[in-house]
């Protein structure tokens, strides 16, 4: 593999850097989030998120692990997969440490690191719940033990220390832990692929720092073993873990949904490497279906709470939605990739959808509390949050503050502190902006020019966004802004003047200079959004989307949601601080028996329906909620 | 108690026998179905299902781990439940003979019992899976071990064997394994409840056969204790067992469906033995409760798969509808119980309701394959199903012939060994008519005057029911017909002529002669069903029913259900064999996003659609299928 050329130079962390592919990844030292609505929430997760999961961790022991000398049951505590919670913590404080500069803005890096290190026998192998007294031996359940899965943690983790500098010594840890897997299962090894896939998007990472093709292969290898039913099958089937059917094969992402789309991830990753063009479309196929067939309008995915598993083809409930937090993480990271993959801007519209509706729903204001399924819909009132709770569900509360599987606050810590890199990357031969924020661009062309830039905008409240140059060494180049498919209408405003844009990718190509301004005007007006007819579970219903953001009722805003309808033929209009809606409230009589032959009740009286973003909802107490709104 | 004056006399075996209440269950010996609709139903189940069900346990160990000679783990197989359906095949066996006057109508009922006898500890505890060696203790898991679930079973195999004379050893079996449950969990003993409610409903039959006060005060103190949450709490919370609240305070059926109906018998049979009215009209409420707002149109109950659970309120979606089977049978068995407390002929069309649509729906026609969950919306065709394969999930394929977890079943087959007795009560003054079938009833008023009728039918395809007196002993008496609640537009043939009657239940008070007929009609037009409008999942559909029966489209009569759109401003009707409605199939143009602003696609021809009884669904072969048909 040839990684070297993209791997070097001081740009800063980025989780992926491959090797080849449409489009160059900037890093932490090439983008930075200035203000606005991320720059926010990366504050709050600097300075708060990593030490509440910290403590956490530290409380229930899952750090502890790593400390007790080698004892294991009934010493060690937390569910088999905990140790990968850890390493989650550790890449989020790298890539921390990485976005601030400052090796200290998370103290005690070094220390978990060093506990993580001590865990490690002398072969390699490092797992706090298999191998030790009274535990089940090393790769004693593949199947549902999660162990290659924490070793995938690990890798990722490293590659964030080694890529920022922090936490640095864990690559010398993860590059015997993979050698340790690759000496197991390799191909004079063991067979072997893990219930959970991970590892192998983590070896392709791990790869693309140390330049060992030996990790790709063995990514490659695992790949290669999956969908051929070889893992053990029970009530939920092969799906479950993507084992039904070869990645090369397969035509949508199906079973559980965090499963598949970390393996996705794993597929591209090697695709690229290898120049394997025909996985590489397999992959983006099966996810062109998902989005089309098995989607929420938040973006998120999963609609079954049984195996937290994408459901069959329209099968999309509201009141059910699982649409867990990491699987919208792994829905960035594979669009991400994709994305650089292939050039396709579609993917940064999903990248978008899933920031500002799963990704800023999950986590609380005050960064200490989060959701693990994100529903569309609830019924019955969210309950007041404890502070100091453990939630053993995954639904119908409201965030809270730690879940006995806590897998999705340090998934969303990683994504927040790594967010930057995720906005502007490099073509050919310019710039590309996906995602708009309040940002600093300082970076050189593929030619070899600098170029520096600021974005600015009051997204997602506002819909103008203006990229001011600020530094240019001449000649002129392309800057490609992504006009988001809701967008129709967009402007364009230069020195030439406005004009209408298309939606999709923009390429403004000018001999641009330092100080001069391009603004892109996006229309804000609030719409309704209609489903596909197929979709049973919200037919005869719309939702209210105002640029990226999906909007939602609350009851707290009046009204019992259950009896709710929307009087369609008026548009949505902006009223104070928000969208409201022509709305009545129907109340039908109390039947004994809920299905007769009646028509429904007759009208009420209209009266307006104020509406707030989704990701603000259950923020102000407990409330009912929906995103769709049955139609008069 | 006094439960002696019902329990004698020759009227054979029922399933419950109050010791008071409004209505007096007749027994086996009393009614005979004699045709039509369920008595080619029995004639399969005693022919087919119970052989059938003997096979598989034979041939999964099941009944093998009753002699192994006390041989524990690792020679026993099967869940830890695996007893409770040996019991429940038992008990159906019972019924059987019962139902059939044959003593040698099922043969091997005798070496059943004599394996289960063999396996009892001389103290009187009962169970295969706990207490030998390598296995866990006795009583060492009551949340998730099902050791008095099993029990409960027993009990009732015991109920039905001491009053059929079929497996009457069984009873002495039982009451030294109740007494073992008395003296181990008593007032003076260990202070615990099993996670899965029946010891309680057992216990109190078990009572009524033996007259035993302590099996009545042993279920009422598992009744009391229940709803404190001392049971562990896992993620699906306190309610998953019914432990949330208790029984006397709950407002609304909960947590998993089985359970909780099952609990909710046991409260009805504790109650009325107790006169305790407040816990008999708790029960009534959250009963009536859950018929209003968590039944789907089917009978059925139970909207998740991952906890086998009613959902919130007015959640109920059609595609992943769960409705096990097993829930029916314990709607059934709850409902029979209320009727009989009270009187109230509403229950009736419960049972009647879940019979044609959830029993008759989950067996297959051979007897020797049954659904475990009845969806009511299948959106990938089901498979052909194989005779050999035993399934591992739960919904999503067609009828299977065995489960990992076949509890359904033996379920099935002992609701219908016993239907018989579901059919006609005597009250205070003469007999009610409950269901409709051909079926002769012999009885006694409860002035001890002898009666005998027949009652003839074509239901549920035709509507007519003709009540003929065969015998009376002369006087005046009152005949109560059910007038189903659907039934509006019914009408009464007398002698005296023809007249309209409402729904509900029907006096006809005569002093009736041998030879006369009571003609009831039904009308049978089939006929658009709305659902409540709370219920999201199925807004903008009907549904059609035709008399008590539900009605389904298959895609195997053509087009693509998931396009389906219906015309109601043409009512249903009747076509050859079945009932049309008039449809159209729109194509929606497949877009790589499925929300959007444009409009649904506009009309295409109509043309009729060809609909079936839900209970006939997959019995063609294989097939998508919609009970809720989108509206134009």
């Amino acid at each position: 593999m040839t990684v070297t050329s993209r791997n070097s130079g001081l740009v800063g962390g980025r989780p992926v850097v491959p090797s080849r592919g449409s489009l160059r990844p900037l890093g932490l030292g090439e983008v930075r989030i200035t203000g606005g609505f991320w720059a926010d929430r990366q504050r709050v997760n600097g300075s708060a998120t990593l030490d509440h999961a910290r403590s956490w961790m530290n409380r229930l022991g899952w750090i502890g692990n790593f400390t007790t000398g080698g004892r294991g049951s009934p010493d060690r505590r937390g569910r088999e997969f905990s140790d990968s919670e850890v390493y989650k913590l550790v890449e989020a404080m790298a890539w921390e440490v990485g976005r601030t500069g400052d090796p200290g803005a998370v103290p005690g890096v070094d220390d978990l690191v060093a506990a993580i290190a001590s865990a490690q026998s002398p072969d390699g192998y490092l797992n706090t719940a298999f191998g030790r007294d009274g535990q089940r031996p090393r790769y004693g359940d593949l199947a549902s033990g999660h162990e290659l899965y924490c070793t995938g943690h690990l890798l990722q983790a490293a590659v964030a220390g080694a890529r920022t500098g922090a936490a640095a010594p864990l690559l010398d840890v993860a590059r015997r832990a993979a050698d340790h897997v690759c000496d197991t299962f390799g191909p004079d090894g063991a067979w072997g692929l893990c219930g959970h896939p991970e590892i192998e998007v983590a070896l392709v990472e791990l790869a693309r720092v140390t330049g060992e093709q030996r990790y790709l292969d063995q990514a490659a290898l695992f790949l290669d073993r999956r969908g051929h039913r070889t893992l053990p099958r029970d009530h939920l089937g092969w799906s479950y873990y993507s084992d039904d059917v070869p990645v090369l094969t397969a035509t949508v992402l199906r079973g559980h949904a965090v499963r598949s789309l970390y393996l996705s991830c794993g597929a591209v990753d090697v695709a690229v490497e290898n120049g394997d063009d025909e996985l590489l479309a397999a992959v983006a196929e099966q996810f062109d279906r998902a989005l089309a067939r098995r989607t929420y309008l938040t973006g998120g995915v999963g609609s079954r709470h049984e195996d937290e598993a994408f459901g069959d083809d329209f099968v999309l409930p509201a009141d059910r939605a699982y649409s867990e937090t990491c699987a919208g993480v792994a829905t960035v990271m594979l669009a991400w990739r994709l994305l650089l993959a292939t050039g396709d801007g579609r993917y940064g519209d999903v990248v978008e959808r899933v920031l500002y509706n799963v990704l800023a729903t999950a986590v609380g204001d005050d960064g200490r509390s989060f959701f693990y399924a994100n529903t569309l819909h609830q019924r019955v009132p969210t309950g007041t949050p404890s502070d100091d709770e453990e939630r053993l569900g995954f639904g119908g509360g409201p965030r809270a503050p730690w879940f006995e599987v806590s897998c999705c606050l340090p998934n969303a810590a990683r994504l927040l502190a790594s967010l930057s890199t995720y906005l502007v990357t490099a073509d050919d031969a310019g710039l590309r902006v996906h995602q708009f924020a309040d940002a600093e661009v300082d970076t050189r062309l593929a030619d070899g020019r600098r170029v520096a830039l600021t974005t600015s905008t009051g997204y997602p409240d506002d819909g103008a966004v203006t990229v001011r140059i600020t530094r240019t060494d001449g000649g002129a180049w392309p800057l490609t802004l992504r006009v988001p498919a809701w967008a129709a209408g967009a402007e364009l405003v230069t020195a030439e003047g406005r004009r209408a844009v298309p939606v999709g990718d923009l390429v403004v190509r000018r001999d641009f200079t330092a100080g001069e301004e391009v603004r892109l005007e996006l229309p804000m007006r609030p719409r309704f959004t209609r489903p596909d007819p197929r979709i049973d579970a919200v037919r005869g219903c719309v939702a209210v989307e105002r640029g990226p953001v999906v909007l939602c009722a609350e009851s707290l805003d009046g009204g019992d949601l259950d009896t709710l309808r929307v009087e369609v033929i008026a548009e949505p209009v902006e009223d104070d601080g928000g969208v409201a809606v022509s709305a009545r409230f129907d109340v039908p009589a109390d039947a004994r028996w809920p299905y007769g032959t009646a028509e429904p009740p007759s009208d009420t009286a209209l009266a307006p329906l104020h509406l707030v973003p989704y990701h603000r909802w259950a923020r102000r107490g407990p409330s009912t909620m929906r995103v769709w709104l049955p139609t008069t």
